[in-house]
């Protein structure tokens, strides 16, 4: 039996959004499981020296014009959020908390809240937004924010960030295929061909 | 009668080598003309404040295992050389100095200098290999080394790369296709579809 494929994202990534548009139908067609992953890129981007993209000058305005671009390359609704980068933390908390209950909302609340920041501007980092969100899928809101706040979940997300960092990640989606690496959702030609086919 | 796609890129960049070794059968599919156009990555790299992309913690390390891959994944044949990145200076000019003579022989003279650093880990910046290289080609090799010590080529070369960096020329390679911009040999497929429905 295979391991599953690990897809490291923040949710405040254009490309992680990209990618998981369409990510669960890659995987399945090779029958494979995925683990999503929630990081925060900030603290990678503070080990490697990187700037916020958006920031960085020339390839800043670049960036913005590739998102859209590259959404519509792919088919998927985009609009730049009014207020980005966002810090996602409590979006990863709330995920890790619907994770480590085995809800089998997790993945559902995953694409929903990722959309709602990508499609529908709204600020997913908000405890009242997530609320909503929760509410929508009929997982308990005030248990979701709670969780949010919780020290165990605050350790979770944290062990995890510091466990992507020593594992080499420096941005997002970085997908684990079999141990191999693979960053950006430009790279999905080639996961799918080592899923197909192996290693080349 | 379309304009010309104009194709930037630096001798020392291992992205460009890939997209290198498909673009003319790219270009020549949809009947477009391609303007090569050598600049020099580290002035645009000191205007947008970007290290070299080796040089990054994290980013480096998966930058060297993404190159073989990538080149493995295209077809194409790639050893990282024992000196990388290196300066392209003269390089760059003496490909401009043929180009500004009409030369048929500047884009062989290009793939076989980008080629000999890529697999067969020659110094193409070094006078005496740069010689070897236009020798082989039939090119005139004291006047093609003169060229790159010529006032006029130097300063074709820094309006070049002042131009490429005003355009928002970041990286490498960089592709204009009536005047929309795509960066990475990644982009191909969008350049790709552009070439054959226009604007996405």
């Amino acid at each position: 039996m295979s391991q599953p494929i690990e897809f490291f994202f923040d949710f405040s990534s254009p490309y992680s959004y990209i990618a998981l548009q369409s990510f669960d139908a890659l995987a399945s067609k090779y029958q494979r499981a995925v683990d999503y992953r929630p990081m925060l890129l900030g603290a990678a981007f503070k080990v490697s020296g990187q700037a916020i993209l958006v920031d960085i000058p020339l390839k800043g305005t670049y960036a913005k014009h590739d998102f859209a671009r590259s959404a519509r390359f792919h088919g998927v609704p985009f609009r730049l959020p009014s207020r980005f980068p966002i810090n996602t933390v409590n979006t990863a908390r709330a995920l890790l908390w619907l994770q480590s209950t085995g809800s089998a909302k997790a993945n559902p609340f995953m694409h929903r809240a990722i959309r709602a920041y990508f499609i529908e501007d709204r600020n997913i980092n908000d405890l009242a937004v997530l609320g909503e969100i929760a509410s929508e899928l009929g997982i308990d809101a005030p248990a979701l924010q709670a969780a949010t706040q919780d020290p165990a979940i605050k350790d979770k997300l944290k062990t995890q960030v510091d466990e992507a960092i020593a594992r080499g990640v420096f941005g997002a989606p970085y997908i684990f295929v079999d141990g191999e690496p693979f960053w950006g959702h430009d790279r999905l030609p080639q996961v799918e061909r080592w899923l197909a086919s192996g290693p080349f």
